[in-house]
């Protein structure tokens, strides 16, 4: 434990440099050793042990990934035998499928003379076949190396979900593999598939064929497209539940099926964002009539015993609007719309555990009336997750987790489940808080972009599920979030590929010049997006907003410049690289003036740019009062200081990313 | 037609810059008229006719493509009716496939009012659809445009191919189906899908499933999945045709059916590249009976009423070698080999026609017993088509378009079907010459780089085959090419994208300065690249020469610098640039070895960097001597010139890019 402790400490600047291993998420338990073991031409793999088949195809992907790392030809039928290698031995094949609790604990043993991986079960294997894969770097001039190691990991949470909503966007099927593929990199296990939305109703019912057809465009997943990802997924010993959002967020229901709402119709696919009236009649029969039929089919596709009912954002408009609702709740003394959910949410309880699964739902499902098995899914955070576990519920906390939101990594990671007096919880009802789930709600996002909103930043969100609380360097996470962001991407991903593709196609030829902007903006965080234009499901997600990454690189390495300058009582270190800096974001406006003014996609960008220089160079003018050791006078501040504040309707949803930095030398500069 | 010339030679600089649209393949008769049409908000597109549903469809994704380069919303429920638009107007709904002379044509014609692109079929609806796609430009502050314009627009030859090689390497469906893509793009209309190789049986058989089980590793299409590529192929006006490679190229046939081939066996799937002994027995009357039932299977399977039966390279060692096939031919009055084939191609040919196809074939397969309906697949040239259509039968042209031999764009573009007294054919004879393919042979690539060995060089090979002859400037197609070449990612593609991903997966944080080198290096023409290793199927396709591309545009600029400077007699033109040029890569040993030589995979690397820096430096000195008006004495010359020749047996299966350039610099340095 020392030795782990003394690793967290270890310079973020040598990861990737050498010394330490961009793992991610962070072992339970590591132990450097003396050495390393090569990875060159001849290395075996060889599985022992009784893993059986999904083991055996396992290791073969495994083969194929270290050969895309390293070049080796993998298995090498021509290799002589008996070289180093790595020995996966697995102890039993377990349950044919991923679930809740499985045991995800592995051992790898890496010495000079060769690796070995153990694990009771298929899915430690799994977990440590991608911590053996990020310790494969290059080594030398004649291999590959994995440093001398040894891991005793296993999970803090047994649940470490995403969620991805192909309610608002369809994602397609590609979309949903790779973000698999991914999931399993960094070690997540669990994927929440929300299908249903006032949007769209993307999943095929061939009881009520006319839900989907009527209520997704023609974009729905088919119950054998379905079967084939949850095989993928459990492959990669990743469940796959899904969510059916009701009573509220239903209106793709009622295009077919109007008779289920409360007010009357007609309706059509919602095409806006936001929450919307049409709600389920809770008074009415054949809603649970059509429910039992429909959740009965698809608990049957899906193996998995637990089912998210939604319940979330039900603000009882059209409930208080009926007057057969509001009788409904006189004649069963149910004295508010909560309570009418609470009524609701039991029936559908009752319904849910008649087909074999477990209730999943919102925190506004929370009841003491309903059976102990239902998992509350919170949107409200710990205090919320802690009081239904006190109640004797299990819960999965996502708030602090929405990756929709755009916060950078760092404030995900700062999200831990124990929060908030969760760990002053006796241990029986903390043990109730099965982990977390980031949520990738779809309102702005395609299956273009949703990669880039997705990754890297989920790493550091699966490392806070799977690693112990006290990993939480935020340094030492961005080193190797940097190294494991490229890696995520050989196995498909785009987040950074997608980058280039979009600036080359606002800019053509010129998308250099756009990238030293989109380098240095950020994506308005939270829901600010939505106050920025007129937004529908047809908007296409293609502008400058949509390539720009969730956080700035360039300027998160320029704040912690300024913060060594800052810290440094001759204001010497580093200051002309920030000059440079700075020098170089003064003159945007200038040099992209033309290209911005000259395409109509583009045109949004052109007051964003402005601003960008016009900070920078009051960024500049700081710096030379500063260097002169001289206080700016007030009269520069007070006509500088409005450019710290961020207009209040920007023409395009994207903020100067270095801003906070300007901030800081202009306070330091004026002597605030 | 006059107008059409004169677009042909407007200077290839303005492609891009605004004046000459980027369309490729260049439409057979346009006019640019004056004005142009505002593609912004409002904007409409109505689809009259009576094209039917897939026109319906058609529209839809074009709808979305046009969103995607525009960031307008389309269809936009809002917008004032009245403003401009897209009237797209198809006469018929034709039949409901693609077929062999399927009316392609269609007008499209623009002017500031409006658009109107009108067709007789769904076929000419979906080419236009590209070529108004690839006229939308960035206009102004507030709109795209596209140029008033009157395009009458049909391919010259109703046979445009791709053949993708599934055998050698599997293609995953996402890979095919990106492909079919960029076909439509540039108005390909046929995949040509080789299926069977030694290396892999690629198909399912419900009739004999043990062809695949034991021939493919695992890795085959299901008929469903096959199914389903035609479908996607029919919905962009593509046919889909397939070959099943026979009697040679068929060992993984004799995995599981030892029996079929002339040796005894076993067998076992090859691994290695070449040609292969193993040959089906033309002598057994089982060969005949599997084959019937078999291609019986295949041609309910693929509605296209083509069917390729290979033929190629079948050496006739496993038929010398056989006693029992010896006496056969004696039996017989087989003289010949060649003969035997014969003999087995017309029993084929019964087969294939017996179940309501023409069979294709390669050169090998021509001889005048078959029947005329039959098809040459030439790998050989137009000498050889020329000789077949003289006979009566039909061909088409893959000789010159052979992708994988990644050769230079302008080479491809300049082989055309009629060339070697082709055009001096009767017009009869000349009518059977069909078209032509391109053909991705896989040895070299896997679905991670296939894409980069297609695209964009099959743009222009795409152009040869649908626009007229005399579009031929190789400046203009490499200008336009450029522009496609983006566009085509916007679809998916990855031939630009991928580049970065490996070259970050090679170098890391360091790809920036691998790129430096990887941009001015090509991979070995022709058949080289098996001469620098040791491949098999599994050796991993992720090297240096697997990112870097088939053309250096760099080097390719370069070319035309010097050039220029040479046709200058002051030798000025230029000429600081192109030492700029040469001090930059004269600089990339020194610059790249602590990177290249502390990786395994990239040690390859060391040479060419050291090669490329040697080379750049002699042209620095030519240079000097140029600028000096000096002759470059003998002694130079001859202890520089060895630099000219590559090396015998490079250890990276790449090369300079800009070495041709380099001998020029030195020649005139020296006056040779």
């Amino acid at each position: 434990m020392a030795l782990e402790v003394a690793m967290l400490t270890l310079a973020a600047a040598t990861v990737g440099g050498g010394t330490k291993p961009a793992l991610m998420p962070w072992p339970s338990s590591i132990e450097m050793g003396a050495g390393e073991l090569a990875v060159g031409p001849g290395f075996r793999i060889a599985v022992t042990g009784k893993g059986g088949a999904l083991v055996e195809r396992a290791a073969k992907r495994f083969e194929a990934r270290l050969a895309l790392q390293t070049g080796l030809v993998l298995p090498d039928p021509v290799a002589p035998s008996g070289g180093p290698g790595l020995e996966i031995r697995c102890g039993s094949a377990g349950k044919p499928l991923p679930h809740l609790g499985m045991d995800e604990s592995y051992a790898l043993t890496v010495t000079p003379e060769g690796a070995r991986l153990e694990a009771a079960e298929p899915w430690g294997v799994l977990r440590g076949m991608e911590t053996f894969l990020q310790l494969v770097v290059p080594g030398s001039s004649s291999s590959f190396r994995v440093p001398a190691v040894a891991v005793l990991d296993r999970p803090r949470f047994p649940w470490r979900g995403l969620m991805l909503d192909s309610g608002r966007h369809f994602l397609t099927l590609d979309t949903i593999r790779r973000t698999l593929d991914g999931m399993a990199a960094v070690k997540l296990n669990t994927l929440h598939w929300h299908l249903t939305e006032d949007q769209g109703f993307r999943v095929e019912s061939r009881r009520f064929p006319e839900l989907q057809r009527m209520g997704s465009d023609g974009l729905f997943y088919t119950q054998a497209e379905i079967r084939d990802v949850i095989a993928y997924a459990a492959e990669r010993g990743i469940r796959v539940y899904p969510e059916f959002d009701m009573p509220g967020h239903s209106t793709s229901w009622f295009v077919s099926h109007p008779e289920l709402a409360t007010a009357p119709g007609p309706y059509r696919i919602e095409r806006r964002w936001g929450v919307f009236d049409p709600t389920m009649d809770p008074t009415k029969e054949e809603v649970y009539r059509l429910l039992d039929g429909f959740l009965g089919e698809m608990a049957a596709l899906f193996p998995d015993p637990f089912l998210h009912v939604g319940g979330d954002e039900n603000e009882g408009k059209a409930w208080d609007a009926s007057e057969r609702v509001q009788a409904f709740k006189r004649q069963k003394a149910l004295a508010t719309n909560h309570d009418l959910q609470a009524y609701f949410n039991r029936r559908l309880s009752k319904i849910v555990t008649g087909h074999g699964k477990q209730m999943m739902g919102w925190d506004e499902i929370l009841h003491p009336d309903l059976p102990k098995d239902t998992v509350i899914h919170s949107w409200r955070g710990q205090e919320s997750l802690g009081a239904a576990a006190k109640m004797g519920f299990r819960g999965v906390l996502s708030n602090g987790y929405y990756i929709d939101l755009v916060w950078s990594a760092d404030r995900h990671y700062a999200t831990d489940p124990w929060d908030k007096g969760v760990d002053q919880l006796p241990e029986a009802d903390r043990e109730r808080i099965l982990g977390g789930e980031a949520t990738m709600w779809s309102e702005y996002v395609s299956s273009e972009t949703v990669d880039s909103r997705i990754w890297p930043r989920t790493a550091a969100i699966a490392e806070r599920f799977w690693s112990p609380r006290a990993v939480k360097d935020v340094d030492d996470m961005y080193a190797r979030l940097e190294v494991v962001s490229r890696w995520l991407e050989w196995l498909g991903l785009e987040h950074r590929a997608g980058y280039t593709r979009m600036l080359e196609r606002l800019a053509g030829r010129q998308h250099h010049e756009l990238r030293m902007l989109a380098d240095v903006v950020e994506p308005l965080e939270d829901y600010q997006r939505g106050d920025t234009g007129d937004y529908t499901q047809q908007t296409p997600l293609n502008r400058l907003v949509d390539a720009a990454r969730p956080e700035s690189d360039a300027a998160r390495a320029f704040s912690r410049q300024v913060a060594a300058l800052l810290a440094d009582p001759a204001r010497q270190v580093g200051r002309e690289a920030i000059r440079a800096r700075l020098a170089e974001w003064a003159g945007l406006e200038v040099r992209l003036r033309p290209l911005l003014e000259s395409r109509a996609i583009l045109q949004e960008a052109v007051p964003l740019a402005a601003e960008a220089s016009a900070l920078a160079a009051a960024g500049l003018e700081a710096l030379g009062f500063l260097e002169q050791g001289m206080l700016a006078p007030a009269a520069w501040w007070s006509s500088r200081a409005p450019l710290l504040e961020r207009e209040k309707r920007p023409a395009t949803a994207l903020e100067v990313a270095y801003r906070p930095s300007i901030r800081k030398l202009m306070e330091a500069a004026a002597g605030r």
